[in-house]
């Protein structure tokens, strides 16, 4: 069993909620982690980090950077801006952790935009380590290669960090993205102290949307205990974040969500 | 460029036309090659092989067998009985290749179903090698690892087949489900002379439906060209099918849709 303390509320789990009803329904379920978005704090992160601190709670990580590959070179030169921007909002609202997703092609060439992630990552992470923000790539699941995230493996994720410091550049792993893998644990295993951030949710059988059909922790078929054993034998001790993007979930109340995201991850996770 | 004399059409492309009209459309439109499916050939396979046959037409494959991993020993020895009966069905319907899809979980156990399908593989390459019937594992996308197949990634897909006899047991490559894996090109050469089929489709952007949103080639993102010369130097001279499941596309008259793919393959396969 997972304990509640390790719990970290994604705010996209209530994604139609406020920041403020989020925050005021983790402290009613004695949840002491937070994972907020950029579109919520970006504008004045120094508020969000007010309202985040004096609740009492800690932020595990901010989502998200990343989105380097471009067409163009100002594009992808405006991406990097846009990074480093997200850099400087994560170390205001009080994490050391930036999730990155990192991207699709711009056109048929996948491994030229793997390229590019590489070169985006090399381009910031000097400014993250002066800014005491680390960075998570996160590999995202197959199916979003070509619209989200050309990184789509632990594999890949483990290859891309490990050209840089330990302490830099790491992977955010979601089981939702990587729990079909054959690789799994070997790779998690490899990640070792890399493992910057451990996300949680379900998969449904059968899936009702792709994207927004992520399921509640229990309702579905990833083995999260035997993951989450993987990641700590690997050396992950920090925060578990529970993010579910599920349309039917977000039609209830921030309060009945949390306390039901508590519920599950004390049984299931 | 591909060579129309590779072409085959995988009957499903036109879900909902006959197995009659589909070859009809084929002779017309001068596609050598037919890939049937057991539905459309499994009460008379001898009828349907006739049909085939005196058309002028060659079969590159069946679709399908596999589906070994079930909850009770009991439940698996009748998926391993339909899978002889299927081996029998591609021998009566002449072609030297069944395709196997091999199943999801039962529960939550990905490793132990995974050990099911070998096991499974293991209970009919006897009888297959005796047929004179080659069993092409399919490695399916990621997103159906839940719901239809535990297989996954061609690196997965080689381990298994390295199991069994080269000439016996290999890879059915098809881009729809491959073309993600930062692998993909080391795996294609790994697998040699392993593959013993290779399907087309494309990956549209955005995708309208994962099961049902396949895209004509030359519609997405995939590299056709790179991954079929990739098959080609791994050793793959066999046909190149044709297979799409697009509600859309479904709606069309056979004749059209055989017209299409056969204009599209030259164009981007």
């Amino acid at each position: 069993m997972a304990d509640l303390s390790r719990l970290s509320f994604n705010q996209m789990t209530a994604g139609k909620a406020s920041l403020g009803d989020v925050v005021k329904a983790c402290v009613k379920h004695n949840v002491g982690w937070i994972g907020p978005w950029r579109h919520a704090v970006g504008v004045n992160p120094q508020a969000a980090a007010q309202l985040i601190r004096s609740a009492g709670l800690k932020v595990s990580s901010l989502c998200r950077g990343g989105m380097f590959p471009a067409a163009t070179a100002e594009e992808r030169r405006r991406r990097i801006e846009d990074n480093l921007r997200a850099i400087d909002e994560a170390a205001a609202i009080g994490t050391d952790l930036l999730v990155l997703v990192n991207g699709p092609a711009p056109g048929r060439d996948i491994d030229g935009a793997r390229q590019m992630v590489v070169d985006g990552i090399a381009a910031v992470a000097g400014h993250a380590a002066q800014s005491g923000v680390r960075l998570g790539v996160e590999p995202l699941h197959p199916m979003f290669a070509a619209d989200r995230s050309v990184v789509v493996t632990m594999g890949e994720a483990n290859e891309i960090a490990a050209r840089f410091p330990a302490g830099q550049v790491g992977l955010v792993v979601d089981v939702y993205h990587i729990w079909w893998d054959p690789q799994v644990y070997a790779e998690i295993a490899k990640a070792g102290d890399r493992i910057f951030a451990f996300h949680v949710s379900d998969w449904i059988v059968p899936t009702p949307d792709f994207l927004m059909g992520r399921g509640m922790m229990g309702d579905g078929v990833i083995e999260l205990q035997r993951l989450r054993g993987a990641a700590e034998r690997a050396g992950y001790k920090g925060p578990i974040e529970v993010e579910i993007f599920n349309e039917a979930l977000w039609a209830r109340p921030a309060d009945e969500i949390v306390g039901l995201v508590a519920e599950r991850f004390q049984e299931f996770v």
